[in-house]
């Protein structure tokens, strides 16, 4: 069977654990991780080791058998973070045929992600605008979906570069306008988004409109 | 004389100093800002007051008569360099008509900065999100020209809001899509993104791409 091209260039590690010691070593490794993605979600990254192996619940000592830095830990918390709902997003839209679809719906559920998930948004948000350059997460996933767009002839795009510049910077900034407007309803925001970027990508109005206002598969988000 | 829109909301508190005690407080505090404005760019903003102070060349004493707090002298530091870069945008957009063309030159001006002054640039990047909500600078006056634009009858935007969200997000991601791509020409770049929102706000794909070709006037950004 042919691999389909939107799963082809992003692989997650998903080797399992394979006796009592490594699990316990995946165990201390995600105790640490978890623990980032709540300091960097709490915008407090600016702590001692100490404190994150106290939150974590491991030892001091068990931090530098997985991590070289705190600085290590703090973009393995991000990248695995993101992965991990990029993973999500891959699987949800498996069953979609038209990559102007696979985009919207990606991009309309990580806008709920805002609302449903505040921590891992947090850390999306927190990552700031390195997310744009980044080879994991969302940004390589969000252009082999714009890259199978223009190859499906669906989207009339330049510049794979910049349509994914854009589509980054509203996911971002959307995040923040959410967080910032509790009044605003995350789904109409999210949906309106899509819809303007698929303008943007060159579909008619009118389908852009119809495309996102498709009913969207349950997103389990944790 | 009627006040054109387009300068009608932001305005900057531009009163001159008074006397020689005035002339001297207001070098200091332009030369505590100046100097915060190097250490955001240079991503250090976690350093001691006394540094802060020493760097600026001003007395440790005179930096309470200024600012209450590092992150106050921090936060007027970005809002000080986007008021001033939205001062210049809002002197070179004066003589258009069409919000549409406001909109575009101010995108693609904005979008050259990123490269004519890296410092502004990374103060630009490292305010980050914030940036979407904020009362001063980019965002109202992003916000002034699309309203502007819908007014006028030129957009078909629904939420204006949610299209600063975009525009923001795009001027943002452009930076650091421009700063870890040094081969890329941030002339095009800007351009080509400035003419993708236009297409998103509803311009037709023609006039967008013949209103980013236009000449843009000479900024003199420093």
């Amino acid at each position: 069977m042919r691999i389909p091209a939107k799963v082809r260039s992003v692989t997650v590690d998903a080797s399992p654990p394979e006796n009592r010691l490594d699990r316990r070593k995946t165990r201390t490794r995600a105790a640490l991780v978890k623990a980032a993605q709540t300091l960097i979600a709490a915008g407090q990254t600016n702590v001692p080791v100490l404190e994150i192996t106290q939150a974590a619940d491991v030892g001091m000592g068990s931090f530098y058998n997985h991590f070289q830095s705190k600085e290590d830990l703090f973009q393995a918390a991000v990248d695995e973070a993101l992965d991990a709902h990029g993973a999500m997003l891959d699987a949800l839209t498996a069953p979609l045929t038209d990559p102007a679809e696979v985009f919207a719906e990606a991009f309309r559920l990580t806008g709920r992600l805002h609302r449903l998930v505040p921590e891992l948004s947090l850390v999306l948000i927190k990552s700031g605008t390195a997310l744009v350059s980044s080879d994991r997460g969302l940004a390589p996933r969000a252009l082999r979906d714009i890259e199978a767009g223009i190859e499906a002839g669906r989207f009339t795009i330049r510049d794979p570069q910049l349509a994914l510049v854009a589509a980054a910077g509203a996911i971002l900034c959307l995040g923040q306008f959410l967080h910032d407007n509790p009044d605003r309803d995350d789904a109409a925001a999210s949906d309106q988004l899509a819809e303007d970027l698929l303008r943007m990508f060159g579909i008619p109005a009118d389908e852009a409109h119809e495309i996102c206002s498709r009913p969207l598969p349950d997103a389990n988000p944790k």
